[in-house]
């Protein structure tokens, strides 16, 4: 048998402890060190029998660790900690603000050439998975549109902004995609959709004692940005119903391509996740394109790469002759 | 801008005819020739305006060619032209005997490594589009189960055991997939389905004059291996509704990757298609991926390649600067 990749993670919050799960499913890899900005000696791991380092001290354990998994978050860690650690390891992260990827791409990838690493970034589902398949329904179908419709998802900065609002005590904000919308996408009507035709919000808010519902209610509705351009419905909840039925983390959506073949011939493509947890997932997407950036940095293809350049069968555990017999 | 590329067809049936279309869909690819086992003098083409040539001339135009699509049938023209062609030309092609890919995988690679060619197999929807969401759902959930369901689809093979039926003047069949098994895979169960508890069939029969209505359905239900493990439903219909309502070939399905991640948390994906023409989709498919055979070949990557092999964004016509910035 083949010694396992050896795995590392970087930052230990809800995406380092799902990778360290994710981990222990497969077969071929293994934990070997979790690194953190917190007191190593004070961190408890799920299961794992590995030693803590703290992250200022990595590059010190740079030959014991195949791939290290960037763990932190796209605001203000991976900025900072994707090209510091890029010099010393193969990387791979989920880097998830859309709109600085190219930014963060073109700096990993100057770091990575340069140490001949590989440094494979903005890995999950969204980016990631449904990046995919918006780009192969329109590889395959370029005449049509693609839909992105997010949902049912708890949203983080959407609760966030709830939890704001005075006379709120706490509360959750679901988004949800517009049946409707999806519907006539599916059937081959390729519609414009306005921001409130594609999503609607809901709200869980447990009230401050003495709070006003209509009040709140008024307030969340209205707020810019976050809720004023959909139908928002706000559900008055207890706490112990909150945290009953509003502590998991699902997420999801679909990603549809509506498009004409050739002889003007309708043609629907669909992708679909249902997500009982959203940073579960994310560490499993992350925990398969571990296994092709040490498979690439073994082909000594060295750069940032996302998954647009990565053959699909590196993701995986079985060899391109058992998937070829297999599962094509 | 850059000299587009040039594209032959082999085989000029429904394949060969979706094929002349979706090359004129692309921006960056252009049809040069087509290949015919028939009469070239007499074929006539939809739209194009290129030479038509005798299949067995063909490697004399090889040098007008940068990528050749084999649009024969599996049965019994591509295990004979793949290995053929792939001597002269880049080649792509739908083979698609699921059973029979591992030998026609090693006749194409050791032709094509030997020519220095690049010859990219099996592409089409299943095996295609299909297979790669198999591969990425096992990848990404190591712990689950994977379901594929096929349908609302014409299927041609029972379309003909139903023809040959005696009582039978002209008919179709629809496999459909069983909505309650799928909603079951859907809600997180992982349900061991049996063949009749995935799928059931449907024909559309016009009877010869006199023919017994209750004999005719009676053969059709049980015949072996077609029909007998499904639950077979059988209308009666006239010629001119046949005509009217059944000449399309709608084709379609499900992948269903049900698993868990690390947690114990039930997680699903979904793949699927809405085809209102099948022959053009896998057309469709086959021309992104004589994109990416095209470039492959440039690398001066030869020898067979599956879709497993090759990076996503070689389907594209944008590039990967484009990609990133626009559909990450």
């Amino acid at each position: 048998m083949h010694p396992r990749i050896r795995v590392g993670i970087a930052g230990y919050g809800n995406l380092g402890r799902g990778v360290e799960l994710a981990l222990s499913q497969q077969p071929d890899m293994e934990l070997v060190a979790v690194f953190t900005r917190r007191d190593p000696t004070q961190l408890k791991l799920i299961n794992a029998d590995v030693p803590v380092y703290a992250l200022s001290d990595a590059q010190h354990h740079k030959d014991q660790i195949d791939v290290l998994i960037l763990c932190g978050g796209s605001k203000s860690d991976l900025p900072e900690q994707g090209p510091a650690l890029a010099q010393w390891f193969n990387t791979v992260d989920s880097f998830d603000t859309h709109a600085a990827i190219p930014e963060y791409f073109a700096a990993m990838d100057a770091i990575a050439r340069q140490a001949h690493t590989t440094a494979v970034i903005a890995i999950g589902w969204d980016p990631g998975l449904f990046s995919l398949n918006r780009m192969l329904g329109e590889a395959v179908l370029p005449v049509g549109e693609t839909y992105t419709f997010w949902g049912k998802g708890l949203s983080q900065g959407h609760s966030d902004a709830v939890r704001r609002v005075e006379g709120v005590k706490a509360g959750v904000q679901y988004t949800l995609p517009v049946e409707d919308a999806m519907n006539r996408v599916r059937q081959g009507e390729r519609p414009d959709l306005s921001t409130r035709e594609k999503h609607r919000r809901e709200c869980y808010v447990v009230l401050e004692s003495g709070a006003d519902e209509a009040q709140v209610r008024e307030r969340i509705v209205t707020m810019p940005h976050y809720f004023a351009d959909y139908d928002t419905t706000v559900h008055f909840i207890s706490e112990d119903e909150l945290r009953a039925n509003h502590s998991a983390m699902p997420h999801g959506g679909f990603v549809i391509r509506s498009g004409q073949s050739g002889a003007g011939t309708d043609q629907v493509l669909e992708f679909s996740l249902t997500l009982n947890s959203n940073p579960e997932f994310t560490s499993s997407v992350l925990v398969a394109y571990a296994r092709a950036t040490y498979r690439l940095s073994q082909q000594r293809d060295v750069g940032a790469k996302t998954l647009y350049d990565i053959a699909p069968g590196l993701l995986s555990a079985k060899t391109p002759a058992e998937l070829r017999a297999e599962l094509l």
